[in-house]
């Protein structure tokens, strides 16, 4: 596959996300036009980003939602189930832990840790939350890729350093400090306060 | 002030949030080239984004890291505390609740809503959770205008027309759909698994 910029690729799940909710309605067609009008997002981007991975839509009928929405998935190697790791168990982590909406969309937390000694041993969502100290162990057991950082933000960078070196290579950081990672782990940031702030500026005060 | 493009606006919290760290530390002065480190954006691009707003660094000594983020804090509106509302209130709605970094960032919790009668009076970080009933009228008594949405994709919509309907001018959505929204009201989408899937297309399966 040619180079594919990493803006187009962040917005394939977006489009899934709108497939995905149309396949819920029994949508059986759909168009670049209705996802773009959904989304935000002018069509012909839409049949841009599209185009470097296929031809998935016929002149006059458009897409068909179902077998777009495969392709997609498998664009995104999410096909399939990723074990996820989450490091950090207070209350964003309890939330992440419960939260139901990711096998889904190809995920699912596999494992829990924290060092608190009072939250280590803890049951949450069926499994059991482990020391940091066990973490190397069970990541490579468990073949972990991806984690979800749920620490404060002083502890973030030893933990990144951690999972870099368990063979982790895919970390979701919702701590607010920006990661410093060998070239080959990717770092996605989620700091809602940032989104906050970028609203605000128009907001008159 | 001339049109800034929207993704200028979005790095400026990340910009902030790089220099309230350096606060922290009792860093007195920084350069584009320190920040873009950090930060992994270029040097150019910092200088070019800050140069819309002003001149604000000198030849040699750089940017004074607390008149900066004084600067950067006025211009995004967040020196000051916006009251928000949280709707929903599980497990994500109750990490928001607690979560103690939004007064450092401009942004409190004022309040608290939900549909579920079970939850409706509970009393949480000091607040009592009240019924989406009563939003509108305790909305605009507190003067809300940002609100975080923390309900289930189905409810969204509709939380989101009466949000905008009380006054509420800058939503952020942790529902994983594209919300409708009046031309006068922002929404930015928190959509932890869009970001994973954005990265499970570089790895190997």
């Amino acid at each position: 596959m040619p180079h594919i910029p990493d803006i187009v690729i962040g917005r394939l799940p977006i489009y899934l996300r709108a497939l995905n909710r149309m396949l819920e309605d029994e949508q059986e067609y759909t168009s670049s036009h209705e996802l773009g009008e959904r989304l935000g997002i002018s069509s012909a981007q839409i049949r841009k980003d599209l185009s470097h991975f296929g031809e998935f839509g016929k002149q006059g009928t458009g897409y068909h939602v179902e077998y777009l929405a495969d392709q997609v998935k498998q664009i995104l190697h999410v096909d399939r189930e990723w074990p996820m790791a989450v490091v950090g168990v207070g209350d964003l982590g309890h939330a992440i832990a419960h939260y139901k909406g990711f096998k889904a969309r190809g995920f699912y937390v596999a494992c829990l840790f924290d060092t608190d000694p009072d939250k280590i041993g803890e049951k949450l969502a069926e499994l059991t939350v482990k020391s940091i100290e066990d973490m190397h162990d069970e990541l490579q057991r468990l073949n972990v890729k991806v984690a979800m950082l749920a620490v404060p933000a002083k502890a973030a960078q030893n933990v990144a350093n951690l999972l870099a070196q368990a063979g982790v290579r895919a970390i979701l950081n919702y701590a607010p400090i920006t990661l410093a990672v060998p070239p080959n782990v990717r770092v996605q940031y989620i700091d809602p306060v940032a989104h906050l702030q970028h609203m605000t500026f128009y907001l008159k005060p």
